[in-house]
């Protein structure tokens, strides 16, 4: 955990893959030496290991015995026993079975695994890699699916400035095809120098620096959100252009599918990558003939435009029109990026699989939006509140039957799988994060089935959350998302730039060329969306990244600190206070001569090691306390253990009057007062209050003890037992925590 | 804990008088036998108790040092040094403070300061005792505010005869008045045998049994929370009648009320008591007046009475409308109890003057009740829904001047005060409950001010929620009443009957039947409230009662079993297998003999006390089980608690992969591989479930060790950093809860 600082310099080496072992540090030379300074301190007086080892009561290979599951009905799943593999000493492998004891527990657990399925192993990883024909389909739908609502979002915009303002149309749309082939071309220089994945966050933060990397990452995590619900508001649009009476429940259904994307991407969908072919080369297909019927009709014409209908302008046509419908078209464009996110899911040569599918989906994107354009400039459709436009084109060319619902069926399909990529990517750049110590940690854990279900929760949240709050409907959402789409892609590739600046390999020029013009467009794209869109909700956008930089940054810092703290500090430890010996061996073994041979202890010196910062045993200066209410046997047994401790111990009473005081008194000399006991009156009845406060004394008065207050506690079976039972030991438990160098121990006593 | 069958036979020894002390049980001899049995074995083995005190490093008295407050910000209150007294070792006292170190808690604290005013001592529950002059009013209160609501729900029934059926009011009214002189010559009986409080709960359980005790204390608590809800709704209708505008915020202004007399007695209102004297005065005398004057008025026209208006009858007059009316009309007897359950709350000596403000109110509540019906049948008045029949009085006779408002304000204050009385009485039939193990034991905690808080608290809830649900209306609530009420009356008093049988004093014979005729009489109201009431809401009463029973029973059934777990049970240990010696000295003192001529230890045998009933320090066959993620300072200081226990110490590491735990071996052996090691692989990267596993296989395997598990917690300081860190320490501690023999420790780290 004092990783803090890992370089993500190379990227390259590190990348975007993201693996179940991200939890166990990786120890520098330094680290490790400080690790060998510390074990040679404990060495020094902590006697001999293999007295520690013989002295160990159990067998931990469960090996002698047998093993539970044989002789024991089942509770906590079971132990599988594993042949020792290539020289490894043989071990213990924990099966996948997750289950609380309680019934609730197991019935949701085997709900959970119908669900969800059975866990899957972390070896299972590596099976789950896409051929190129799966990959194109699965990885471009989010960018081929924009051709759904981008040209649509453009014409909307236009038409405000009326049936003139429309005849823009067709070179608006023309620069943003040079946009898509510049940004496209850039993408491939991503691809070839990050193999590992080189999703924006990874390049800005490598090549610009850390706060870069938060802003891509926050346009990143904006941009995914905005895309389910987007694709969601899309879908469902396709959906009620073919069946209008389904309008009133757009929400209903529309959160329905966020929770169906929810539980399918908890499962772990991408095995299922064969079956979600389908829907995108079924829309590539209905997109295509669409546009082949329409272009044979109009040049039955002559390629002559169908006029469209009178339109009331409402506003100018200006500059700043053309600009908005610019941003809003270029909305097209989103998920332009996610191949190279996803390289490591690729086959082997990984890279130059992702270039290929990359240049294939750019292709297909260019030539589905400027046929879908051309069509509505030369069948002079314009955009409606009831029928998207799509819709529309297909009605004209298709009329009311199968093709026509197949278009619509195979829209709404696509948009479902784009909602999809954004579940691919989410947790990963959350992943990501949390590697990087800039999200809570939560989001390192891989589900049961591989799957970061953390992310992936989240992402289902937020995007069902904005989808209600927008009714559902696609135009408003449109100038949310263009902000952070075109910030990521800016900071991405001018990352590029400076990446290929710094190598200066081969074709280093050409690279970044590419890379830069790609940079520059984008950032046109994003400032104009920025500036134009600002009043419509741009602000809010601008808004969350400000906002998730600033609590990244604030995780980042708890990170450094609590790293900071939890780092070893070589000290030689002065005085062997105390000397520690192994406890007794089971067979009978001598004892070491540790303990023969060690010095007569001394006091600790005064004030000596006040922080938490003890390394070896004998820097521990214990002191056990047993707070207790009366002698019966969980108190007794609690005094028990206490007394095993061979630490010093002192008992605790609170009382309240003297009377009382005295009575408990009486009882503990009729034991036979074997430990000391203090007894503490508290007149007005409280019990945790004074307790706290004397062991918080206890502490002033000798701030180098460990003070281990050890707890009776009983342990009913059912919950609506609870009730008759004060519940002194949690309490204390938590009034105890705040307080340093206080070790809260529990014995239980179950009835 | 163990008391459960305490004896309660002797009632007047026993008595209902609270004491804070009721926490810490008595210990008969046989018990005291076995705590020396248990005692005699921990010294067998255990060393010298000298040698544990002089080991202890700390002053207990914390008199060496400077007390904390001195030296240190306050932050949970401080101890306050007090000086012997009396021979008693001098001691460290708790101030009441209970505050968190929190600043909310601290703001919580002062306003419940304000609110609520400064904790009381112990000691000071000697002085809250009352004079004569200041009792009478207080716990008269119950029974003769209900002259303001008993005639007129004897009316309310009568009048469904119509005009010829209320002639019935007088003997019926007579009939009820004989009642109360038998009930009150029948509770002069209980004052005189139980000095020590006789309310019904426990005369009916220590002369008749468990069960019917059981019931007298459900009749008691239902009629406690009705009387304070009927007396509420009955205020309000006093309050209504004066100013009938404020008929529809009824149930707001009662919950209020009611919220004001949870805050009131929280506060503890006893010592206002001589405030509250006034409106029980002031009424006794606004109806004194007022009887006078309608008397006087009579007296003018010969007695004759003035003819009721034209009624139409609803119902038939027949036997069981007068029972019915009698039934209502007996819940002018409510409360008539309170004197003898609160003896000991009356200056010395308790039961004669108990006696004597018992004569007192009996005769005060017979001229009231008598006055009132009598002016009722002289004046013709019949009840109404929109003004009560008191105020219909006080308005022909006084108009409506300040006089009429002086009644009204009276009634509904002596109402309220009424509804304190139960204040009194619940929290002290559920602290007896408790006491014999019957409720549970949270009734026994008295608050900060001397109050049974958590009786009040819900008593209030109760009442309020019964208040809101009959919509503030007073007739509705009383067929729930007189059941619970004369069910109590009918079994304190036949157990008074089994009393007298029992112990044939002098004058036995004499209070025998004072008391068989006021059991008598109650039986027959109980019977005639239950059978001819039962449809209106008496069935529910009957069913609480029923619930109660069961609920009690079942809690005094967990409580016993509790009980008997708790209980030690003197065994020999058989083979010191463990020495337990005092830990070292601090001034360096040579160790005691108990350790250099202890036998050398033996194993322990197999399957030796797999129960967890260990009594004395050698029965407890230790191993510390260290769950460790990553070697940094907070799993060092784990490791380095472990080991300074002195018992056998294994490490426990979970790890993804077999790659990944060669890792975390690796680093383990750098480190110097002082301690065992044991990795888990868990291939489905759960965490929790293999800990629990492997901890539930070890202790299969060797069942008589008792496991410490010792977890390191990073302890944050903020809540919102907890979100930053797994809560595994918390997880794991949940998961472990319900395993036997497993103890848990954990070493925070404070970051």
């Amino acid at each position: 955990m004092s990783n803090t600082d890992r370089d993500d310099g190379g990227g390259a080496q590190q990348g975007g893959a993201p693996s179940p072992d991200a939890l166990l540090p990786t120890l520098d030379e330094e680290q490790l030496g400080v690790l060998r300074w510390v074990g040679r301190e404990w060495g020094r007086v902590s006697g001999d290991p293999e007295a520690w080892r013989r002295a160990l009561p159990v067998d931990p290979d469960l090996g002698r015995y047998p093993a539970p599951s044989e002789i024991l009905p089942v509770r906590f799943g079971r132990f599988v026993r594993v042949s020792p593999v290539g020289g490894q000493p043989s071990g213990v492998e924990a099966t996948g079975e997750d289950t609380r004891p309680s019934r609730l527990g197991r019935v949701g657990s085997g709900v959970r695994h119908v669900l969800l399925g059975a866990p899957l192993r972390s070896t299972a990883i590596a099976y789950e890699r896409m051929r190129k024909v799966v990959a194109l389909p699965v990885l471009s739908a989010d960018a081929l699916s924009s051709v759904a609502y981008g040209p649509e979002a453009m014409l909307a915009v236009l038409v405000l400035g009326g049936a003139s303002a429309l005849s823009y149309s067709v070179p608006v749309a023309a620069t943003i095809v040079f946009l898509m082939l510049a940004v496209g071309m850039s993408y491939r220089q991503t691809i070839r120098a990050y193999p590992h994945g080189g999703g924006s966050y990874i390049v800005a933060t490598a090549n610009l620096g850390r706060v870069p990397g938060l802003a891509a990452a926050a346009g990143l995590m904006t941009d995914y959100i905005l895309t389910v619900a987007v694709s969601v508001a899309s879908g469902m649009a396709a959906v009620t252009s073919a069946i209008p009476s389904l309008e009133p429940d757009i929400v209903a259904i529309g959160v329905v599918v966020i929770a169906v994307l929810l539980a399918g991407n908890l499962r772990g969908v991408r095995q299922a990558g064969v079956l979600f072919a389908a829907p995108t080369y079924a829309f590539v297909l209905a997109v295509f003939v669409l546009v082949a019927l329409g272009l044979f009709d109009a040049a039955d014409r002559g390629f002559q435009p169908v006029a469209a209908p009178r339109l009331t302008a409402t506003e100018g046509v200006d500059v700043l029109l053309v600009l908005r419908a610019f941003a809003s078209g270029s909305t097209a464009m989103t998920g332009i990026e996610a191949i190279s996110n996803a390289v490591p899911a690729f086959r082997p040569t990984e890279w130059r699989n992702a270039r290929t599918t990359l240049t294939w989906m750019v292709g297909l994107l260019i030539a589905l939006f400027a046929g879908t354009i051309a069509l509505v400039h030369l069948d002079g459709v314009v955009p409606s509140a009831k029928e998207t436009v799509l819709s529309q084109l297909a009605h004209r060319a298709f009329g009311p039957g199968f093709l026509y619902v197949f278009t619509q069926a195979a829209t709404a399909a696509i948009l479902l799988l784009a909602a999809n990529t954004a579940y691919n990517d989410f947790p990963r750049v959350l992943f990501l994060l949390a590697r990087d110590n800039q999200a809570p940690r939560i989001f390192l854990r891989l589900g049961d089935r591989l799957a970061f279900s953390n992310g992936i929760i989240l992402l289902s949240v937020a995007a069902a959350a904005i989808y209600a709050a927008f009714d559902g409907r696609t135009a408003p959402l449109i100038p949310l998302y263009a902000v952070g789409v075109f910030l990521a892609f800016t900071l991405s590739q001018a990352g590029m730039v400076v990446h290929w600046w710094r190598l200066r390999d081969r074709h280093w020029r050409k690279s970044l060329a590419f890379n830069a013009t790609g940079a520059l467009l984008s950032a046109i794209v994003f400032i104009t969306a920025g500036v134009t869109k600002f009043t419509e909700g741009a602000w809010f956008a601008v808004l969350v990244v400000g906002l998730f930089i600033l609590v990244t940054t604030r995780i980042r810092h708890h990170y450094d600190v609590v790293g900071k703290a939890l780092e070893l500090h070589p000290h030689a430890v002065e005085v062997p206070s105390r000397t520690i010996t192994p406890p007794r061996s089971e067979d009978g073994a001598k004892r070491t001569n540790a303990q023969t041979s060690s010095p007569e202890p001394e006091a600790p010196t005064e004030a000596q090691s006040e922080a938490e910062t003890e390394e070896t045993p004998e820097e521990i200066h214990p002191l056990s306390i047993v707070p207790i209410a009366t002698l019966d046997l969980a108190g007794m047994r609690a005094l028990a253990y206490a007394a095993s401790l061979q630490q010093p111990v002192l008992a605790l009473h609170i009382s309240p009057s003297e009377d009382e005081a005295q009575r408990f008194r009486e009882y503990w000399r009729e034991w036979g007062d074997h430990l000391p006991l203090k007894i503490v009156v508290s007149p007005y009845r409280t019990i945790v209050a004074p307790l706290v406060n004397y062991i918080e004394s206890l502490h002033h008065q000798r701030p180098d003890l460990t003070l281990t207050v050890i707890l009776p506690e009983i342990v009913v079976r059912h919950w609506r037992h609870r009730l008759l039972h004060n519940r002194l030991a949690a309490r204390l438990r938590r009034a105890l925590r705040p307080l340093p160098k206080i070790v809260v121990t529990t014995v239980p006593f179950h009835v």
